[in-house]
C-alpha cells in the first residue's frame, strides 16, 4: 500500500524537505583515529561568503545541558562511561568524529568552508584490534580511561564445569566474525526548524526512534519536550544504525535554534562509513560438550567484542550474540564470558540481527564440527538436539537482563528443519554433489537453525480513530523505514473497520501524533504496534457500532462495518462512517449517540515477553577452489513467525534479510589499518551484496501463532539474516570437504578462502 | 495564575502574532442594508502597489465546497435557510456584510485599496423593525425569500387556557427589550498560515470555539481536518459573539492557502459594530394568571425576536429567553409562541446570558405588576411562588429541544432571595426611601430572581499528563477568553497532583492539543471541562502512585503526591514526578512500572443534563425625575453556583456580568434608522458601561453543590448579567412609584425615561 510512492519516485525523504531560508550543514570531522585537540581555527571558514556560522563545542556548550550524548541503555555491565561528545573537544577517538560544523547557504559552500577549518591535533596511539585492546600494556582508546574494557558480563546457567567433566566428546572452535553495517540506500539526514510563533522545534529525521530522539533533544537542549516535534518522513532503509541518536542530530537542532533559521544536513556515503554506527569484529573461543549420543551437555567459552570508540547504544549486540547461541537447542548448561573492548573505530550498535547471527554462527559451527568428528549427518545432530515441539512453550534456564525468564513460546523447530531440508532436496544432494564433483565442480550444502527473540516490549502506542470524512486514521510512534509498517497497521485496523485498507491512513513516526513511542528495532513493530492497533481498532469498532445503533435505532448485533459505511445486516440501510464520526463527536445540548464521545481510542498494549520466531536455512554453494570464489546457488528458508499478516511484506523482509546475510557471508567488511584508519570508505572498497549474487530463494512459512499477543504474530524484520552466514559456512565446508578446509570466520573473501584452501592442502 | 501576563501587558493576542511574509487583509463591506450586487470592479485596487490580491466570491468559489457558511445549529423551528455567504454575491443583506477582501503588504495599503473597489449596487427595500417584518406586505430582507419568518416555535406545557380561565387575576405586559453586543476589549481577528512542509493550515483566531471552527474550515476548504489547526491565543473577551464562525475566518484562511503566504486580519472597532454578531430587539406580549393568594397558575404570551439578516448560530437566543422565563417559580402551565423575523441588520447570536435576561425580565415585570395590583410586597409574591428548597431536585414540566426534561437539580431559591434581601437592607429601605423623598431625592429598590441553565453538555475533553520534566500538562478544547479557565483547570488538576497550581501548565483552545472540543459558551467550562479535568487528574494520580510504588518498592497506600514529588508518607523518601514519568514511559526490554505506560490520561466526562445555578439581585437606584437619569447606587447579589472553585475568578465573572447587565439596563443600544443603516458605530454613539457607573456590589455566595458532576459545580460566566435589567427596572419603578411610571423596556435612556415620566405625569 505504501510502497507505490516509494518505488515510483514519489516518496518524500528527508532531503526532499525544502523550505525558504534553509541553511545547510557540513561537518568538520576528525582525520585521526585518536588525537588530542590543541585548537580549532575557524576564522578563515567564517570569512567565506555564504557561511552563516561555524560552531564548535565551545560555541554550543552554553546552550546545552551537557557536552555529551547519554544514549546507551543502562547496564550493570559497563566498566567505562564512554558517552559521545556532541562535538569532539579535547580529544577525538575515531576517524570521522565530528569536531565542528559549518552552516552555510548551500552544502557546497559549507563543505568548502569546512575544509578551511584548521584543527590542530597531536596524534595519540590508536587502538585497532579489540583483542590487543584488552592485552596488558595496550594503548588506551581514550586518554581519560585507564584501560579499554568498556563492559563485561557473563551469561549462562547450569553447572557447566560438571557438564564438560562428564562429556563423551568436547569440541572447541576459535571463531572470528566480522559484521558490516546497515548501509541503507538513504544515508542519515535531518532538517531542523524553529517556529518562533509556536516556539516549536521541528526535526525531520530519518531516524528509527523518533520519540526517544525527542527526549534526548529535550534533555540536551533544556527544552520542553512539548516544544519539540520529531517527524520521520519516508526513510530509505534503517537496519539498526538509524535507531541511534547521533551528534549530528543534536548539533543541527541546536544550530537551527541558535541561528533562527532552518538547517539541513544530509549525510553523504563517505560520511556514512565513518560517522554512522556499524557492527564490527567478535572473537569467539567456544566449546561444546556432548554425550555419546551427540546430545548437548553444555556450551562454554568466551567472546571479545569490538565496541568501537563510544557507547552509542549499550551492550545489546554482544548480549544478543550470547543469548542467541543456545536458543534452538536443549542446552542444559551454558556459560559465555563476554568482554567488550574500546577501540578507536566508529561505535558499534545493532545492525539487523543485532548479534544474533554471530551467536547462531558460533553454535552451528560447533555442531558441524561435532557432526563431522562423530560421523553424523549435520541434520541428524541438530535433530537430536532441537527443542521438541511438544515441549512448547519451553522455559529455558536463561534469564534476560531485565530478569525475565526466556520462554520459547511456540514453534516446531524440528518440523521447520525437516521442511527446509525437504524443500532443499537435502536427501538427494549427496548424489548431485558427487555428479558435480565428477564434472570438476565443487558444490556444497549447509544448514543452520536460528531462534530469534522478537517483539521487544514494553509496548508501542497506537491511536485509531474515524475522522469526519469517514476515513480511518491511525497514528503510532512506530517508525517505518521502508519495510511496510504503515501497510501492516492499515491491514490490522481495516480488519476491524470495514475491511478496506485503502480507507486507512497511517501516520507513523511523528511525536506530534501520539504521546509515547519507541520506534523500529528488534523486529518489534508488528508485535507491539500491531497488537496495539488491533486493540484500538476493536475498541473503535465497538464505539462505531454503539453510535451507529443509536443513530439508526438498531441493535448493535445487527450492524456491521463495510467499507466506509455501517450497514444493517441483510438490508440496504447504511450510514456513512463519517456521519457516525460527526455524530459521535456530539452537539451542544444533545446526547452523544453511543454514550462515549468520539470514535477515537489510543491503546498501549504492554507485552513484556519476547515472542520467539524460528528459521531453518539451507544454503547451496559452488566454490571455485582455484580462485576461492563462492557462489551461492540457492537458499531454502523455512520460517515461522506465527501469523503472517501481509505475505508480500513478510516475504520481502525475509528475503531482504537473506540478502543482507549473503552480504555478511561473502562481501561486507569494514577495513581498518593498524592505526585504525578506515580503508573501506567507498562502495568500491566496501562490497555490498548485489542482485547478481542473490540466488533463487525458496521461502516457506510455517505458522505457529504465539499466545503472547492477540494477533499471534512474531517479528520478521531480522529473521532472514540470522542463520545465513552459518548456513553458507557449512555449505562451503561441504563443498571443500575432501580438502579438510574448515571455515571459522566471516566474511569469506576469495583471497581469504583461497588462503585457507592453500593452508589445508599444503603439506 | 494566568491573569498576571494579561494585566501587565504580556499577553499574546492574535494581533501579537507576527511572522515574516505576513500579508494583511481589509474587507470591502456593504454600505447598503439591502441591495442587489450588479458588479464588482477591483481593477484599480489590484493596481495599488503592495496589493497581493483582491478576492471576491467568484475568486474563492472554485476552492470551496460551497459559497455559504452552514453554522446554525439544526432546529426544526426554521422556516427559512438564511446561511451567510462566504462573501456576498448577488445580494447584500446588511450594512457591513463582507463583499470582497484586499490582501496587501500592510493594513494601510489594504484599506486604501479596499476603498478603490467599486461595488455596483441596486438598493432594495430594507427591513428594519422585526414586528413590521412579519406584517403582511412587508418588504423581504432577502429577495430570494417569500417572507421574513425565519423560525417559529412554541414552548410550554400544561393546560394554559384552563389556568387562565380559572384565574383570580390576570396581568398583561407588553415589553420591549433591546440587548446590545459583547464588545470585548479585543475585537475579532485571525492569522492564517499554510506550512507546505506539513501541508498544515494553522489559524490563530480569537474564537471561543476552536474545534467547531476547524470542522467548518475542513468542510468548506475540502481539507482534511488533520491538516488544519485552530489555535486560540490570549483572547481579550468573548461574551458570546466569538463563538460564531464568521465569513472573515473562511476568507482569510482561503486567502492564505491561495496566496501561499500568511494573512492577518484584525477587526477594528467600526467593523465590530457592523460585522460581529450582537443581540437585538425582542417584543414580548405576556400574561400572568394567579389565584387569589397570588400563586401562579399560568403564564402565556408571544414574543417576536429580531433574528438579523442571517442564521449565524440558530434560534438559541429566543429559545433561551422563552425557557428561562418560568424557571425560578412554580408555574403549572406555560406557553410562549415565538416568531423570529429576518431583518437587514447584523445577525443575532448569543451574548452573555443568551436570551435569559430577557426571559427573566418578562417574568419579573409581570410579578412586579401583580404585586403592585394586589398590594403585596414584591418579595412576598416571589416568596410564595419560588420553587421551595425541599422540592429539589425539581423536575419541571419543561422539556429541552433535545427532548430532555428540565430538572432544577439543586439550590435554595427562597433562601437565596432572603439572603439578598437581608444583605441589601430590604426591610429598612422604605424608611430610607421616605427620608430621601423628604429631602427631594428619589431612590428606589428592586428585586429579581433568576435561574440559569449552565454547563451545556455533552462534554469537553481534557488530557492530563505528567511530563518528563515533572510538570503537569493539561490540554483541553475549552477556550479561555480572559475569564481564568486555565487557572480553574490548573487548580482542579493540582488538587489531585501535588497541590501546586504553579506546577500545572494548561493548553486550552488548540485543536492540536486534544481531538475533540466545543469551546466556551453557555457557562459550561467549569462544569464540563472541570469535570473532565478532575476525572483525568484522578486517573493520572492513580497511575503516578502505581508507578511510584513499583519504583520505590512501597505500597500505593503509603504514598502521596506533594508538589513535584511522590513521597512515602511519614518518611523523607521521595521520587521526583519527572522521574516517575520517565520510568512510566518504559524502556525497551524492561517491565513498565505500575503496569500501564505513561502518566497520561484523556477524559471526556459526558454530562447531558444542565446544572441550574440561581441568583437573586437587589438593585438600588436614584432617579433624577427632571432629567430621566438613573444612577445605580448599589447592587446586592446573592448567587449559588454550587462549589466555588476559585473565589477570585468566580467573583470576577459575576461582577463582570453585573457590569454587563448595568450596561444593558442603562446604556447599550445598537441603533438603526428606518433604512436599517446603523447609527451607533463608534463607542461615542454606542455607550458601554464605564467604571463610574458601577456601584458598590455586595456579592454573596450560597453553595448548593449539584449532584450532576463530581465537583458539584455550576457555571458562573453569565450569572451576573441575567437578573440585572429586571432588578433595575423594578428599582426605577419603585423610585417613581408615586408618579405611576411603569417600565416596560430596556435600556432606560434618560430621554426615554423622561418621556415616560412626562407621559405618566401629563394629565
Amino acid at each position: 500500500m505504501e510502497d507505490r510512492p516509494l518505488v515510483t519516485g514519489r516518496g518524500r525523504f528527508v532531503d526532499d524537505i525544502r523550505m525558504p531560508d534553509l541553511l545547510h550543514a557540513a561537518f568538520v570531522r576528525s582525520a585521526h583515529a585518536h588525537a588530542r585537540i590543541l585548537g580549532i581555527d575557524a576564522e578563515a571558514a567564517r570569512r567565506v561568503p555564504g557561511v552563516a556560522a561555524v560552531l564548535t563545542m565551545d560555541d554550543l556548550r552554553p546552550h546545552l545541558s551537557g557536552d555529551r550524548l547519554v544514549t546507551a541503555l543502562p547496564s550493570p555491565s559497563f566498566r567505562l562511561d564512554l558517552h559521545r561528545p556532541v562535538l569532539a573537544f579535547e580529544e577525538t577517538a575515531h576517524v570521522g568524529e565530528p569536531i565542528a560544523v559549518v552552516i552555510a547557504l548551500s552544502r557546497y559552500v559549507a563543505e568548502d568552508a569546512a575544509d578551511l577549518v584548521e584543527v590542530s591535533c597531536e596524534a595519540l596511539p590508536a587502538v585497532e584490534d579489540c583483542r590487543a585492546a584488552l592485552a596488558p600494556g595496550s594503548p588506551v582508546a581514550h586518554s581519560s580511561a585507564a584501560h579499554n574494557l568498556v563492559a563485561e558480563f557473563h551469561l549462562g546457567y547450569g553447572d557447566v564445569e560438571a557438564a564438560f567433566a562428564g562429556a563423551a566428546h568436547v569440541f572447541r572452535e576459535k571463531l572470528w566474525q566480522h559484521r558490516g553495517g546497515g548501509h541503507s540506500i538513504e544515508c542519515r539526514g535531518l532538517v531542523a526548524r524553529h517556529d518562533p510563533v509556536d516556539d516549536l522545534l521541528t526535526v525531520w529525521s530519518s531516524t528509527q526512534t523518533p520519540h526517544p530522539a525527542r527526549q534526548i533533544l529535550s534533555d540536551l537542549l533544556r527544552r520542553d519536550p512539548d516544544r519539540i516535534r520529531v517527524v520521520v518522513p519516508d526513510v530509505g532503509g534503517g537496519f539498526g544504525p538509524k535507531l541511534v541518536f547521533y551528534p549530528e542530530e543534536a548539533v543541527v537542532a541546536a544550530a537551527a535554534l541558535l541561528l533562527g533559521r532552518p538547517v539541513k544536513w544530509i549525510e553523504d556515503r563517505r560520511e556514512h562509513f565513518v560517522a554512522t554506527t556499524q557492527e564490527r569484529d567478535q572473537y569467539w573461543d567456544v566449546e561444546l560438550a556432548v554425550d555419546a549420543d551427540a546430545r548437548i551437555l553444555g556450551v562454554r567459552g568466551s567472546m571479545i567484542h569490538d565496541h568501537g570508540a563510544y557507547s552509542a547504544r549499550g551492550t545489546n549486540v554482544p548480549y544478543g550474540a550470547a543469548a542467541a547461541m543456545p536458543l534452538p537447542y536443549m542446552v542444559p548448561a551454558y556459560r559465555l564470558d563476554v568482554r567488550c573492548a574500546a577501540t578507536n573505530k566508529v561505535p558499534v550498535t545493532p545492525v539487523r540481527g543485532a548479534g544474533q547471527p554471530q551467536g547462531v554462527f558460533a553454535m552451528e559451527r560447533l555442531l558441524d564440527r561435532a557432526a563431522q568428528a562423530l560421523g553424523l549427518d549435520r541434520d541428524e545432530i541438530r535433530r537430536r538436539n532441537l527443542v521438541p515441539a511438544e515441549r512448547m512453550p519451553y522455559a529455558t534456564p536463561l534469564k534476560t537482563r531485565g530478569g525475565m525468564q526466556v520462554v520459547l513460546d511456540s514453534g516446531d523447530y524440528p518440523g521447520c528443519q525437516a521442511l527446509a531440508l525437504l524443500r532443499a532436496g537435502w536427501e538427494g544432494f549427496a548424489a548431485r554433489k558427487a555428479t558435480a564433483r565428477a564434472a570438476g565442480r565443487r558444490i556444497g550444502i549447509g544448514l543452520a537453525n536460528s531462534v530469534e527473540g522478537t517483539g521487544r516490549g514494553p509496548y508501542e502506542q497506537v491511536r485509531v480513530r474515524v475522522a469526519a470524512d469517514g476515513r480511518v486514521r491511525v497514528a503510532t510512534g512506530a517508525a517505518p523505514m521502508g519495510q511496510g509498517t504503515r501497510t501492516m497497521l492499515a491491514q490490522i485496523v481495516a480488519e476491524q473497520l470495514g475491511g478496506d485498507m485503502a480507507n486507512v491512513d497511517v501516520v507513523a513516526g511523528d511525536t506530534a501524533a501520539v504521546a509515547l513511542g519507541f520506534g523500529g528495532f528488534n523486529s518489534r513493530q508488528a508485535v507491539v504496534a500491531g497488537s496495539a492497533a488491533h486493540a484500538a481498532a476493536i475498541a473503535v469498532r465497538t464505539r462505531v457500532l454503539a453510535a451507529a445503533a443509536s443513530l439508526l435505532e438498531a441493535s448493535e448485533a445487527d450492524l456491521d462495518v463495510e467499507g466506509r459505511t455501517v450497514k444493517v445486516k441483510g438490508s440496504d440501510v447504511t450510514i456513512d462512517l463519517g456521519a457516525v464520526a460527526r455524530a459521535a463527536a456530539g452537539l451542544p445540548g444533545f446526547a452523544v449517540p453511543g454514550g462515549q464521545p468520539g470514535l477515537d481510542v489510543t491503546e498501549s498494549v504492554v507485552i513484556d515477553e519476547m515472542a520467539y520466531a524460528n528459521a531453518s536455512a539451507v544454503a547451496e554453494v559452488e566454490v571455485d577452489a582455484g580462485t576461492g570464489t563462492v557462489t551461492i546457488t540457492k537458499i531454502t528458508f523455512a520460517h515461522d513467525c506465527g501469523r503472517v499478516i501481509h505475505p508480500g511484506l513478510v516475504d520481502g523482509q525475509v528475503i531482504g534479510g537473506i540478502a543482507h546475510g549473503i552480504g555478511n557471508a561473502l562481501f561486507e567488511r569494514m577495513g581498518y589499518d593498524a592505526d585504525a584508519q578506515p580503508v573501506t570508505t567507498t562502495l568500491g572498497d566496501y562490497l555490498l551484496v548485489t542482485a547478481e549474487a542473490i540466488p533463487a530463494i525458496d521461502l516457506v512459512h510455517m505458522s505457529s501463532p504465539t499466545a503472547l499477543n492477540a494477533l499471534g504474530v512474531k517479528g520478521v524484520g531480522e529473521a532472514g539474516v540470522i542463520p545465513i552466514t552459518a548456513a553458507v559456512a557449512s555449505a562451503v565446508e561441504d563443498a571443500l570437504d575432501d580438502l579438510g578446509v574448515t571455515i571459522t570466520g566471516m566474511p569469506l573473501s576469495p583471497a581469504g578462502l583461497l588462503a585457507r584452501i592453500r593452508q589445508a592442502t599444503t603439506p
